[in-house]
């Protein structure tokens, strides 16, 4: 059970989103231009940025829900989902997703962590300025999701199924269309 | 210099906004309303909080303009603000805040240190379900803007006059309304 009393049936951000849309909303707007909407970086890459933080930030909830995703948009391959979480560097990716991966690990333990070198390989691989941008971005950002999702206590059921459901409309609809099933109109817009 | 291409002369945060106005809008909508909207929290003890998480990163940018923040919101009380960062428990503020510090502290060092315990304690001392989850979300929510900052290796210039001003009109007019210096009137709204 939650510290706070959330509302009910709605797992992980969702019943946090649902107790205070103010927030919810540019928390939305925020994940929505960063895993979907335009971008050189397919979705696929960006979920599996998310992921493999939210899996280092030991947070089952966004680990389980962006995993989904992540696969939605890779033709199922779950596998790669979880190699990525693993041991990136010898999982059937791009060299440069993989180099960008390693940025966002660094940001996952500490800003100053990240170095010149790991951004000058990076770059070496083809990233642009705007996808390193995107990859810092992605990773802080998930740095909050998941305190904000464990931070709470929230509920975070065990059950796959609902996950890989779930993952598929989000790949699909984006994050700001599927918040409307549980915010008020005028807060998801 | 920074770790890519921003903007000259903006320095942490404001060339990283400048740079990627799409993601700038929600980050500042996010801030706004956790620091500056209404709320039963003072926008001094919000931004004391922003700054106590913000100095526990070792953010120098981040924790120096919302120590700026909050000292122009408690009256100039800048040896309140150095108090807060280095000793709360020994400072001069409520016994409800320095709860909600512990809670703070908590969620920056990773989401899953909070206890039933810590959340019980603030609730005993007078802190309602909505300051809870805020305190949760503005270190969470400092925990990305401190690596966004870091992790790009943005320029943080040492001019404490220049954080002073800065903060005394962040604590006037709120984080969307300066954020319309830099950046574009349709994204900034």
């Amino acid at each position: 059970m939650a510290y706070i009393k959330l509302p009910e049936g709605l797992p992980g951000i969702r019943g946090a989103m649902a107790f205070r849309p103010e927030t919810a909303r540019p928390l939305n707007d925020l994940v929505e231009i960063l895993l979907h909407g335009p971008n050189s970086l397919t979705t696929g890459e960006r979920e599996l940025i998310a992921t493999y933080v939210s899996s280092e930030n030991d947070c089952y909830y966004c680990q389980t829900i962006h995993g989904a995703v992540a696969a939605a948009c890779l033709n199922g391959d779950e596998a790669l989902v979880k190699q990525v979480k693993v041991d990136f560097e010898n999982a059937e990716i791009s060299e440069k997703l993989k180099a960008l991966l390693v940025i966002a690990g660094k940001v996952q333990r500490g800003g100053k962590q990240v170095t010149a070198e790991d951004v000058a390989r990076a770059r070496g691989r083809g990233a642009t300025d705007v996808e390193i941008h995107d990859t810092v971005l992605i990773a802080a950002a998930f740095c909050m999701f998941n305190r904000y999702v464990d931070g709470l206590g929230t509920d975070q059921p065990r059950d796959e199924a609902m996950y890989r459901e779930r993952g598929k409309w989000l790949a699909r609809d984006g994050y700001v269309n599927v918040s409307k099933e549980y915010l008020p109109a005028e807060t998801a817009r």
